[in-house]
């Protein structure tokens, strides 16, 4: 893959924002070096080294089998698939045919993946055990919600003992996208050359139906707004104004696990916007930071345009509106944001009639890092109780001997 | 790249058309045997092999900047790009921008690529120097129409002294669409062990607006009665109904140039339906063979299912009708076509309303093989004459020695 360069970056504190970097080329073929100014070249071996130590977690509710079928073709065969559903399970359970096709694929394509039901009584019964009691709700299930299935997916993903995660939405109609993503992915954690680092996507533009004819949009309705307000953040901080978060609602992300443990992710969908808040906060430099390990080094974020556009189910204007407003509950909530930004905040919500005045935006549920977890406890639950835990090994249908992705030994002690 | 196994084929004389194959992952990893029953996995080394002796052509008409660029940004590297230009150039000159636009990406990719106007009188000079005046209209030019742009795009390809070439569609909204054509085209010659071989795309599905939403067609609107008259074509020898043909207005596709030389191209929309006629024609058996090497050896065409949709401009239905009935003319004047199948197609045709009772269906052009080109002669004529006929050399912008794709006395003598 060739990347156009990052020539420039904003610091906060140790969190390091790469401006957009454009892809160029999906496949830069064998090459090792650029040819041209203006390009990094990240070649297929540097590529594969990260994938075959990437989880890509698919969150996934309610998608039709082709559509699932299609994103997992599209996902590189080194990297290992966690599917967390969060599907209907009545009056058809479409789990089942989700885990069928997942396990269908892993058979046909020879490799291995993971499933779990967001909703399954014995993964919240294993979270618990392993002591995350926060992310069950008042029904005794893990919490509904986008950032509480990534969540379970990071911790899949942190008991395979591989180095990377990435996250793909289930709701891609385009597999050769889901493909770019993941090799950006890969390209940028090579890239980034630490071992706390995050890539994070922009499409390159949205397919709208507008008056019985398509329009490539180029910016999403809630990104928007998302990307203003984290940039006016960082503007309050060193007085000049920035553009150069352009992914703050990214759903298509990756980052290292060392990074990922440490990070407190949000509930629903203020888990994009508020990882940027959670950097800031932890390795800022205004709070003090528990890690001084990752102070002393640096958290490059890159942020990468893909070519292909993206082309998802359209969820309506209420979900729409709901992100928005998340996003914004994080960024008026953190510690770090400052008061004049916090106002701004305020009177921006008012103004779009999403609160009352004299009302405080409500606040978004955050729960403790993956890397708190007991990860053995949380097999052992798993294992022994969680009915829609599945373990696919596709090498095994080829008579080599079985290798589940998850095995109790092999399960590294979190590193938080 | 994994396919399905393709188990079963068609024989007509040495004509082996093999079952559609779907592309289960797009990338399968560093694999070089399966794992797995059921299908096939192309390592990524054989792939590039492929890609580096390939030439890509793209035909264009009137495609805005940023669709090109997108598909440019989804030919693998290795691949060199051939842009044949039909596009307006009054009032603006859209071939210089589509130029412009070519070379910029060469520059920044470090990569090769050739570009050429069809209505270039130097072009149509230099043709008929090279002894194919067949090609030029009333005018003086070039005939209009895509079967010539591809001819145009063949001669280029062989004057390269690369082994294969492939064409992709300019007007493809998704770039990853484009690459994984092109993964396809080297897997498919990969696979085939033919020096004669051609690899057909069946595309997954095409997204089309239908009551304000999209709706994911399986087959497009003239393939459908296209393949079913090949079909038709091959059951009336054979004595037995079949499916097998699902390409036959295929306008992605690829072959050898030792296969591609060799074949007759229809002008216009006939030429992709035609390619399996003068198959049929040449190595069918029925009449007999110019080229023995051929008939002693096989000419498998594979035909591939890609994942990605294939979401491309609209061209209305008349472009629609006129594909449809340019298939049927060159079924119905095939010398080797059984009269059982002419006289259906003259039934169909006139149910259709396409043809007046009594009238015979038009004859399409067809055009002799680019075997029969003398290249020097036509690289003279070009490098001498043509004002739009441009060699981009990427790797020259890099301070590397100038290697255009072409040289004189690299220009390798015609096979045929």
């Amino acid at each position: 893959m060739r990347l156009a360069d990052s020539f420039r970056s904003e610091r906060f504190g140790a969190v390091r924002i790469h401006e957009l970097q454009r892809v160029i080329e999906l496949d830069s073929g064998a090459l090792d070096d650029a040819f041209s100014a203006g390009s990094r070249v990240v070649p297929p071996e540097a590529i594969r080294a990260v994938e075959s130590q990437m989880v890509i977690v698919v969150p996934c509710m309610n998608e039709s089998r082709s559509v699932i079928e299609g994103v997992l073709s599209g996902i590189p065969h080194d990297c290992l698939i966690v599917l967390v559903s969060n599907s209907d399970q009545l009056p058809v359970n479409r789990y089942e045919i989700e885990a069928q096709t997942l396990e269908q694929f892993c058979r046909l394509a020879g490799r291995s993946a993971i499933s779990v039901h967001q909703q399954d009584p014995g993964l919240a019964a294993a979270i618990k055990a392993a002591g995350m009691a926060e992310l069950i709700g008042e029904d005794g299930l893990v919490r509904a919600g986008k950032g509480e299935a990534m969540l379970i997916g990071m911790a899949l993903a942190a008991m395979t003992g591989r180095r990377h995660v990435g996250y793909v939405d289930a709701d891609n109609y385009v597999p050769g996208a889901v493909h770019e993503y993941c090799k950006a992915y890969a390209a940028g954690l090579h890239l980034a050359e630490s071992p706390y680092s995050m890539v994070r996507i922009s499409w390159h533009s949205k397919p709208k139906l507008r008056d019985g004819r398509l329009f490539f949009s180029r910016r999403g309705r809630s990104s928007e707004i998302t990307n203003e307000w984290l940039n006016r953040f960082l503007a309050e901080y060193s007085g000049f104004g920035t553009e150069v978060i352009a992914t703050g609602n990214a759903g298509e992300h990756a980052m290292t696990l060392e990074l990922g443990l440490k990070l407190r992710l949000a509930g629903g969908f203020a888990v994009e916007p508020y990882e940027y808040l959670d950097l800031f906060e932890q390795f800022g430099g205004i709070l003090e930071s528990a890690s001084p390990d990752v102070m002393a080094s640096s958290v490059p974020v890159l942020q990468i345009e893909t070519r292909n556009p993206h082309f998802h189910d359209n969820k309506g204007e209420e979900h729409v509106q709901g992100m928005r407003m998340q996003a914004l509950n994080v960024v008026y909530h953190s510690p770090v944001t400052l008061p004049a930004v916090r106002q701004a905040i305020v009177e921006f919500m008012v103004a779009q009639g999403a609160l009352e005045v004299g009302q405080e935006p409500p606040r978004e549920r955050v729960y403790p890092p993956v890397g708190s977890l007991d990860l053995e406890l949380l097999y052992d639950g798993l294992d022994a109780e969680a009915l829609t835990f599945r373990q696919f090994d596709g090498r095994a249908s080829a008579g080599y001997p079985a290798a589940p992705p998850i095995e109790r030994p092999g399960i590294p002690r979190p590193t938080v």
